[in-house]
């Protein structure tokens, strides 16, 4: 028995590893049973036994999602925070953050499982961000600036397809740490 | 001839509405050729032959799309900034253009059509915002500050399926106000 966990661990190991590929290089579009059983190099039958809807196939490419890229802090707020959104932009190259985020968003109105699974990988993301901002401000200034940095990958990316210049997230920060600082004094 | 243009016309008109309705309703996984041609009251075959790819049925419904909403402006900034976002909010409400968004960033990154309907719809929707943020600032700012603003409805839809109170859009306006005009003097 000992013999056969492991087999089925390996082979949970091996599709979420595919299913996470299928994700990011393909969208959820390509998330068929018989896309990623050829990916993956398992039958579609083993597929259909383990994980029978899509959205099952989909929780299991999330749960080999690496832990989310984060900035190695320096103490100065401005470098911080843009070293944060430099690995949130990061994280959209490398691991298609974006097409991860659209496929918790598809999926997490309907599957409870995927919905936890979102909190969890979003609350993750954010808390440097969130501690960041803590700093300077709070309450509904803290929501809005916490979406609007976040807004500054994520908008390009929905909208054209296209990720921020360094210059563009800096003047983010910096419009932040003006506006948020300010409101904070008055 | 005139006849038979008509009919097609008008099964045009009548699966795209349709078309429309399954994207906003069930999001882009319910966009099939079998579950459309059910609620659009047509055949499978039908649909097939006149649109055969998945790509085409999201094109029909995004043809379908109305004019994106806008605040009726007052020529105050702050109020006519909060109105274009409450607008932008409304229409992810009314006709859930955050599904609309992320049916067109995963279509239109391999779909050359959907990608210009993409640039149409995003440049429209945000014109508006555009101008009024050009009024305080420029470059890299105005690039920020309009994602920035954009990202205050789209991130909180995104990430946790929520939208953002009227008191977190105040906030956003104010913060992005206050850091841009100062940019600009400075």
């Amino acid at each position: 028995m000992a013999r056969e966990d492991a087999r089925i661990a390996r082979t949970r190991t091996d599709v979420a590893r595919a299913a996470l590929d299928v994700l990011t290089t393909d969208g959820w579009e390509g998330m068929t049973h018989a896309h990623l059983a050829q990916t993956a190099g398992y039958s579609k039958t083993t597929l259909y036994s383990h994980w029978p809807a899509r959205a099952d196939l989909v929780t299991l490419a999330l749960d080999a999602l690496p832990d989310m890229p984060h900035h190695r802090l320096t103490g100065d707020l401005a470098t911080d925070l843009a070293g944060e959104l430099h690995a949130f932009r990061g994280g959209v190259v490398d691991f298609s953050l974006d097409q991860v985020l659209m496929a918790m968003a598809q999926w997490g109105a309907t599957v409870q499982e995927i919905a936890q699974i979102r909190t969890r990988i979003v609350s993750e993301g954010e808390s440097v961000m969130r501690s960041l901002l803590e700093q300077v401000t709070q309450g509904d200034d803290l929501a809005a600036a916490l979406s609007m940095l976040s807004g500054v990958v994520v908008c390009p990316a929905l909208m054209y397809g296209d990720l921020p210049t360094d210059e563009v997230i800096d003047a983010a920060v910096q419009i932040v740490l003006r506006g948020a600082s300010r409101s904070r004094r008055s």
